[in-house]
């Protein structure tokens, strides 16, 4: 398949664009600073690289940096602004996509944990992840074309060891873990899914 | 208890307004055109009216609209719009409301049957409301006072008739069990729980 990793120099898309790539796909890396440069945030440049890159049979986004601070910290700025990093720059892609995704391609999106357990100072990030997450179960069950829709929700990564005690008692993810999870989503059937891991 | 209901005309509002008030307990009933006047996507005016109202035990929010259109036609502000309007307003709320409410009182958010289920042309309001539901987990945790934060998530009104066709083969609910759900948020001891009705 040629695949198109948005968010590829973050540790999930370094992880996903090896996996895939190992598994004989042909992996287009993209983001601020890689060949395939693009702006998650800004639609204009979303666009801009799905015109560069043509049709792909499959795109995965793991993309979006949300504010944490305490519940009564948070300011409206900050919720905001995890929406439309988190959020909002992940639909977007879909809708962008669904025009340049192949018939019966897929599309893959990244929530997280914060969307189901409580995480101190993660309100803000909490209310992104469930928007993707309620978000993906509706835009599978419409998505023209047979293209699936899935996001993929980790816990906290093994290899980020400055999260961990945030998110203390919860089971840190390999990478393994994650190549596998998103594998599942563009290698597999589902659709509408999020997929825990 | 005295109890402030923000979106009180509504149909959930009405409902809710009228079963705590029949419990006997003391009901401000606030929105755009109420006694008490609140536009809840302006925190200006949301700030205005916790500090006309003054100490409540609890808060009820049931308020918010949001663009309906097929996932192909959603546009990026239709994801904003409901997400400002149904989510960011519902948390501005509980960011204002934590000041205002007594220690061991409560807040109660609405969400809806498309955080969790399928339902045409519903991709941003699935978004606004799962939004919704999972801030609510970590806020409930976070939540200072002994304060209770919940969500009702309920599906389509057997009330509101013009829904059914839209929400085809889900269960309509009835206003005794609107009722129900929003007692146990406010009367009952759970937090961080998202109340499916």
């Amino acid at each position: 398949m040629r695949i198109l990793i948005i968010g590829a120099t973050g540790h999930i898309g370094s992880v996903v664009s090896a996996t895939l790539e190992s598994g004989g796909h042909e992996v287009l890396r993209a983001s601020r600073g890689s060949e395939w440069t693009v702006d998650v945030t800004d639609p204009p440049s979303v666009r801009a690289l799905f015109e560069k890159v043509g049709e792909v049979d499959a795109v995965v986004v793991a993309s979006g940096s949300v504010p944490f601070a305490h519940l009564t910290e948070l300011t409206r700025d900050d919720y905001l602004t995890a929406f439309t990093s988190k959020a909002l720059s992940q639909i977007d892609v879909v809708r962008t996509a669904l025009d340049h995704v192949r018939d019966g391609g897929s599309i893959t999106l990244t929530s997280g944990v914060l969307a189901r357990e409580p995480i101190a100072t993660g309100a803000a990030a909490a209310a992104a992840n469930g928007a993707v997450e309620s978000f993906v179960v509706t835009a599978a069950a419409e998505a023209p074309r047979g293209i699936r829709i899935n996001a993929i929700s980790p816990n906290v990564l093994e290899n980020s060891p400055g999260y961990h005690s945030l998110f203390a008692g919860q089971r840190p993810v390999t990478d393994a873990e994650i190549g596998r999870a998103y594998r599942l989503a563009v290698e597999g059937l589902v659709t509408g899914r999020v997929i825990t891991v």
